[in-house]
């Protein structure tokens, strides 16, 4: 049964915009919004509104450059290298980040008359940031219901998915070739830099998914 | 034993400002942080900052002008008139805010070393905002921990008080004067116009406390 209305979080990455694929299949009436945060590259936010085009869905960027302000990482600060070490918490974790963007989503789908949120965290093949795992999903979400009187609904079509799934799950629905307008490398570079920590999580994917990533030359 | 260090959400108003006596009184070193969100009146963000300078401490305003962007209520838009009807939310509840301003507030306070975020939040004598209650303050504190791996606790030394009891706790602690420079009033009027339902709250508790509310001439 198709169900009504959803809000897609799009970030311009490959996970979102396999949400936003899976969501135009399960929804007749399709949002996405994304945020500019003081992210190192415009590109990120770029590929969103490439990919909202594409399918044809009204894409709002809404600003949250306040969070720069507030928190260190080598995501928003550029003069930061990006470290990923075992066991610890990488420093491109934005503290607070996802519950921020889930909060604000979920004021803009209430006045929609939105209840499912739709967002492409997964807890599988994740970068140990803390605020992608399910446990704090099913949190945030009764947080929520509880904070708006309002029967919201998160919804994580990949959380227990690996990247390797994820891609063959797009191929599925046939757009594999969105993937070329995605933009996932920490450095902003395109074509991707291929050594960052993001540039290798998709590269593994596409490797064990033995699919060919549309983006790379 | 005095704890270390503390952040008091602090509005400019009584239940905040009393907040912040508390505060000082069980913690060494005390940060408030406010925000404007496109309400109504800066009268409320000098009170603030007015409180904070009598208080001796740190004050900083945040600016979430986007808030009154994405939701339609009568503190954030001056076209609609206040009404508060029985049984059914005020229209003066901002959706989503006070989640919007614990999760800033998480943040800021993680970035320094602080786990106590101290909010004025009671659900005694509220005004019909669900996101004043309990219920919703351990979810979100819980949603906060585990979205940051911080061991976050929200006080709300108020919860269960009437307005009465919170103005008896504020003549106790000897600040009783500090009232003078805070603001309630919901149409922005100094001395307040006495008939908003803002208003009639604060009167109704300086009434049971059997005390004369020094704002008033």
């Amino acid at each position: 049964m198709e169900k009504e209305k959803a809000l897609v979080l799009l970030s311009g990455g490959q996970d979102s915009s396999t949400c936003l694929v899976i969501a135009l299949n399960t929804y007749k009436t399709v949002y996405t919004i994304g945020f500019n945060y003081g992210q190192r590259h415009r590109i990120e936010l770029e590929s969103a509104q490439t990919i909202a085009d594409i399918a044809r869905v009204p894409f709002e960027c809404l600003d949250l450059t306040l969070l720069s302000s507030l928190t260190v990482n080598s995501l928003t600060n550029k003069t930061l290298p990006i470290e990923h070490a075992d066991h610890q918490l990488p420093n491109t974790f934005v503290d607070g980040r996802n519950l921020l963007f889930l909060n604000i989503a979920a004021i803009y789908a209430k006045r929609r008359g939105i209840t499912d949120i739709v967002t492409g965290v997964c807890q599988t093949d994740y970068s140990g940031y803390p605020d992608c795992r399910d446990e704090f999903i099913q949190s945030a979400a009764q947080t929520l219901r509880l904070a708006m009187e309002y029967p919201f609904q998160i919804i994580t079509p990949l959380m227990w998915l690996t990247k390797a799934q994820t891609i063959l799950k797009m191929q599925e629905l046939g757009k594999l070739d969105w993937y070329a307008h995605t933009h996932t490398c920490y450095e902003g570079k395109r074509p991707p830099c291929t050594q960052c920590p993001a540039c290798k999580l998709r590269q593994k994917g596409f490797l064990e998914a033995e699919m060919q990533d549309p983006l790379l030359p």
